[in-house]
């Protein structure tokens, strides 16, 4: 491997409280939608949470991964909510809306992170028992989320460029 | 949808040689290993190509994602050669191996795209009959791959920031 060998430096809390918040929030402006967050904990084992998952990459002063990951039955029915209508799981408008969820989680999460720092468009991965991991040099830390329509999970795996 | 609506703009052909350039050298110089390309095409629906996917995404003057997918057994031997020793599918190793080697290639391409992008970390998705989307305002172009160890796909799904 040619990567910086820092084997899972621990997340600084002051990088995930704005994730948090920007769950919260978004789920409430964008799909009317009241949602908790429970306390995060470190990922034991890189794996997908769930079934329906939308990653961003972060770069600049912020590097890393964070994804947002539901249930099947969660995703429709939060993605109904927010997109006003009920679309088809295998529809290109399904994983837009769930690309467009983490995105505006991650979006609005940097603004309050310090730093530049830029995300990518989103990727959104439907399965089954699939596994996501990031590489193993930073911790990753699960965001458990509740809603009236099931539990999701915000996976947090970024560091803060150090100087 | 809060995205601006753009649907589909062709990929500049000029986003793909670089990409197509980069795959041959890294799995020489970095795994020993002679691969060929094949002809670009669009992808006609989102849907991972294989079973082992590393993803990296674009932010700045290059906005979009990248992905290198492979079948399990391509990935187990690419990744025998790359590292020097067998990795279990299920390690955290074999996941970093793909995760470095789609780094490798999009880090390599990023080169000659010209203008500022920076990339994501890597994520990888290993599991079966999952299917990746991206944001569908931008194409999806399949590089198809051949190595002897079984064939791979580069997935580019990028664009240049118009000013």
């Amino acid at each position: 491997m040619t990567q910086t060998q820092t084997p899972n430096p621990v997340i600084n809390p002051k990088l995930i409280v704005p994730f948090m918040n920007a769950v919260r929030q978004v789920f409430k402006t964008m799909a009317g939608v009241e949602t908790t967050v429970q306390k995060p904990f470190i990922k034991p084992h890189p794996g997908a949470s769930y079934d329906v998952c939308g990653i961003i990459g972060f770069s600049g002063d912020i590097t890393g991964t964070v994804s947002v990951s539901f249930s099947d039955s969660a995703a429709q029915k939060l993605v109904e909510a927010f997109a006003g209508a009920p679309l088809d799981r295998s529809s290109p408008d399904f994983a837009d809306a769930i690309g467009e969820l983490a995105n505006m989680i991650a979006g609005s999460a940097k603004q309050h992170l310090g730093g530049l720092a830029s995300i990518s468009v989103p990727s959104v991965v439907i399965g089954k028992g699939y596994t996501i991991s990031n590489m193993t040099n930073s911790q990753c830390l699960v965001i458990p989320c509740g809603s009236p329509f099931g539990e999701f999970a915000v996976e947090v795996s970024i560091k803060q460029k150090t100087v």
